[in-house]
């Protein structure tokens, strides 16, 4: 797939709920995956499939999602950035925010190579 | 400024419609500009401040702007991201389209040294 395909793809998968399904069908094993920040300083860096999908589970966890929107793929070389929005409510504090997120994604041989997030902390 | 503070300046300058002054102000002299095409497969990057008036110039010459509205900055270490929607008309064509991108800058020494910008053709 080229990178567009990827994207599309991607943004279909995620629209639909299926994170966990894109992760698994266009990310390579080696996937680098780096958050913007991480809770009390620990690392914003992580490796492999399955700790993305781990990591979304996580997030799943402690946040009740209300809606989500992904807007995109915006191509750029082998790069796509896709722009999310979320309404949800922190399980634990019970408060209800609207999140927003710009994701870079790196694709090399029709996989997802690098996943990058940009958001205020 | 740190990172985040240059976001935040480029982004009120965005929305206040000085793009030019926010180039002049807060982009490094040896600033890259890389788009994510060009026309007729002309250099999708140029350098300088200068070039980068330019081209925005450019671009306006042939675009009416309805709304333009900017979402951001969202951060991610030395880069941040802003997500850009856009209701222009082109002038030559007539046509009147809405225009999203997402544009990632990187900064150094409080100025920014790189623009990307993502968009589909």
């Amino acid at each position: 797939m080229t990178t567009l395909e990827v994207g599309k793809k991607l943004v279909e998968l995620c629209r639909a709920g299926k994170n966990a399904e894109a992760m698994e069908t266009l990310y390579d094993q080696n996937i680098v995956s780096v958050e913007a920040g991480a809770p009390a300083g620990g690392p914003t860096e992580s490796k492999g499939v399955a700790a993305c999908v781990e990591k979304g589970k996580e997030w799943q966890a402690h946040h009740e999602v209300h809606s989500a929107q992904a807007q995109g793929p915006f191509p750029h070389g082998d790069r796509f950035a896709v722009f999310f929005s979320y309404d949800v409510t922190q399980k634990d504090s019970k408060q209800r925010f609207q999140m927003e997120e710009v994701a870079v994604y790196t694709v090399k041989n029709g996989k997802i190579v690098r996943e990058e997030f940009y958001y205020s902390m």
